[in-house]
């Protein structure tokens, strides 16, 4: 892994001279063309051995290139309200927006590598890391995400001398600490954990790019290169640029008209039943929710279903159960801006709960594999890779103590028709139809076919997706309601 | 002040349900009436004594309005994260956008009156945060944000049969902590300092609604009526609304010529000085924010000029000096969508330092007293009060052991007209120009004029302007570089 970089290059003063002016005008052209553009975002990752000069280097790239449109961040161990959080959390609030460069020092390997290099963790649970790790690019890099990933390495003798050096100047004494010798000592085993991550994170997309950190001149014309590169070969790519289809085409016929939904049978419940019954379960989660153990753990309620199948009424009467200071709930509608100019699930992680607390989506990132291919907002690999990429999210929520329980509020045609006319019948304005939910309804085959799809692709066993038989609300809240209970009982026993 | 909730007031169960049906379909469609308006934001305050109803209360009102739209917050002592902001920052990143209600629950007024009742901090302490608080309540008022404020009260009595009731009930037993025996035992205290900060802070716009919360009925009918009167009074007013002129009246003439700006003579650096005094300033800048010391401060930077005075340049000059993980620039565009939807500081409110970083504004808030003033953006009260409310934030930011550093980069006309005309021969696309550039110039008078009232009103002890001759780029570089090293000296000593 790292034989090329411990091979002594250098460039002399002179020849660096030569190519560093032209090299940084062309990146700042680079840089002003992505912000231009403003169709993609890129990403630099800067990790490696100490004092083999990623400092420098960032600062560079900031010398180099218009530093108003560079987000640099710098990671360290979370801090006790990120520990709060999913362990993603912190990385997707850093991402930059499109156009914009986003410099990320000791990124999401640092902690990883690190804890197995001091034996914190196990084996398993670093290879468990760089799997989700690899996944969590792989997505960043088909989000349209240029991913450039140095590692600045330096051989264990090198090492030793650049801390001497840095030492006997009373200027950069400082930057060497009695924790850089401790690692130090440890450099062989940093080594090894280091080749291991990189061997599994390289790939085609987003290969890593091992910089010999011995030499300052030759450092930055190589990295200033290689980013120069990437940037003009993605900014080439982008200009032709895929047009998605808004006219979406029905989806291809089904083999046979049995399907998860259909098969579902109206059920009812009678008022009386009704009312005893929420109250009890009303009663069930107040209770679970406020359990001293549910404070290391969290809730994330999904509604999905169609249109006036009652998922507005379903979370007022779990809402009801909660203590206001506890829970959110997130409506989804069309993203904003800034939600636009990041990848498609940086609006929901944003929502992502603290321990503790509850947050309900009324609709939510299944959206993309429902109204966006259904609509054709998206392309078919777009949403077909979504279901995974969903999964990845899920189980990171789940990784963090979070119980996901999600609801497909399954309304009959007929009933829907009903609810529909219903609702055009009362003055009342919060009942509004729009000419959308009419076109929706004439899509209702292609509808139910993605629906099914969804759960048989993004059903798991720690977020399984719960179908609600919800032709009669009554029936449906205490199905939902009772299913939050049981969940929440099993994950708190 | 307390005297009338006192009382007992109580509304019995057949009046309380003869009413409740009409009252929340009104705050229903109030709140669908802000919502579909989408002009202002709405904040309730919750506050008052533990066992009146306040966390009932706010179930309430989610219960009878449509949760999707109202974010509940509640606070408590500031995390440790929070701590390393300014005190407001947290409640700025809780303000509800545009057409939202949000419920904030032991909000700013929590911390000022329990630390006082606890004797951790002085009278004097108090009336500062309650003076505080008068201003951004102030602020937020006029930037059109209804805020109802509702304390809730029980007497010394009440409040200890409360608690002996809901000890007897195993369901609402954990409701009740020793804390809460604590605090009533520290009653009367209470009471004092609340009224007294009640007092100070009911204003006009924003006047303490006192509820009596010994009866549910009465207190839940107390507030639907007195939130939905507030509601609809705002909506009513709100139709009728103001529209900025697009196209300003150039400023009254002044009474004479002279003026801070115009009396700047030139100053010029040669090249071989400079290149000395950049070394040795960026040297000095990049010790002093490596200092321990600088780890419980943070360094905030404001550059503002006419177009091509140099602050770009400026901002690389420093930001060379940094550690690039320290440091963040911020380059002031158009507002986003979500910016939009908040009052004015909260773009930058945002953007506010950690302990021991530094932030860089490129363009800032004074472009309210600025471009916004002079090309008529807002209305003359708008910018008007922008003067105070700025020197507030920046209190807040000096409060909080930030360095606020602010610089006019002042370059004369025929200056600027000579870099336009560099620009606009230079093939390179970054110095392109646009037609707003010429536009700005035509209003050059008027610029200088805002330029002046601003400095003026805004250069205080805590955060002075620094105006540079920005004509020669290198003595305008080491003037800055100079000041934010002296600047930092004399706070670090």
């Amino acid at each position: 892994m790292f034989e090329s970089a411990e091979l002594g290059h250098s460039v002399a003063g002179p020849a660096y001279e030569a190519e560093e002016p032209a090299l940084r005008a062309a990146l700042l052209d680079a840089q002003y063309d992505l912000l231009e553009l403003g169709q993609f975002a890129v990403i630099v990752l800067i990790n490696g051995i100490d004092g083999a000069g990623k400092g420098e280097t960032v600062n560079l790239l900031n010398e180099w290139m218009d530093p108003r449109h560079i987000e640099t961040c710098a990671f360290d161990a979370p801090t006790a309200d990120e520990s709060e959080y999913p362990a993603m959390w912190r990385f997707w609030r850093s991402l930059p927006p499109h156009g914009k460069i986003g410099v990320l020092f000791n990124n999401w390997y640092h902690q990883p590598i690190v804890e197995r290099v001091e034996r914190t963790s196990r084996r398993a649970e670093l290879e468990r890391r760089l799997d989700e790790i690899r996944r969590f690019e792989a997505m960043l890099v088909r989000e349209n995400v240029l991913l450039v990933k140095f590692w600045f390495h330096l051989s264990k003798a090198a090492q030793k001398r650049r801390f001497r050096t840095l030492e006997k100047d009373p200027g950069t004494r400082w930057r060497v600490t009695r924790r850089d010798w401790r690692d130090h000592a440890l450099y062989d085993r940093y080594r090894d954990v280091a080749a291991q991550a990189l061997r599994s994170t390289s790939s085609g997309d987003a290969p890593w790019l091992i910089v010999d950190g011995s030499d300052a001149n030759f450092r930055a014309l190589f990295v200033g290169r290689a980013l120069l590169e990437a940037l003009r070969g993605r900014l080439q790519a982008a200009r032709r640029k895929w047009v998605p289809r808004r006219t979406a085409a029905p989806l291809p016929p089904a083999v046979d008209t049995v399907n998860l939904i259909d098969s579902l049978r109206r059920q009812d419940m009678g008022r009386e039943e009704y009312d005893e019954l929420l109250g009890r379960h009303q009663g069930r989660l107040a209770l679970l929710t406020r359990q001293p153990a549910f404070r290391r753990r969290s809730l994330v309620l999904v509604f999905e279903g169609m249109d006036a199948a009652g998922k507005g009424g379903a979370i007022r009467r779990i809402s009801a159960a909660l203590d206001a200071r506890q829970y959110r709930i997130v409506p989804i509608a069309a993203p904003t801006e800034e939600e636009r100019a990041q990848p498609y699930l940086w609006r929901f992680w944003r929502h992502a709960p603290r321990r503790g607390k509850v947050v309900m989506f009324d609709r939510s990132w299944y959206g993309r594999v429902l109204v966006e291919r259904v609509e054709g907002y998206c392309s078919e690999a777009d949403w077909m890779r979504a279901y995974a990429e969903i999964n990845d999210f899920e189980d990171d929520l789940v990784g963090a103590g979070a119980v996901v329980v999600k609801f497909w509020l399954a309304v009959g045609k007929d009933e829907q028709l009903a609810r529909f006319k219903a609702r055009e019948a009362e003055p009342h304005k919060r009942f509004k139809m729009t000419a959308d939910d009419w076109r929706n309804r004439e899509r209702w085959d292609d509808y139910v076919r993605a629906v099914c799809d969804m759960v048989d692709r993004t059903s798991t066993a720690d977020a399984p997706w719960t179908l609600v038989e919800a032709d009669d609300k009554q029936y449906a809240r205490i199905k939902i309601l009772r299913t939050i209970c049981e969940r929440l009982e099993a994950a708190l026993r």
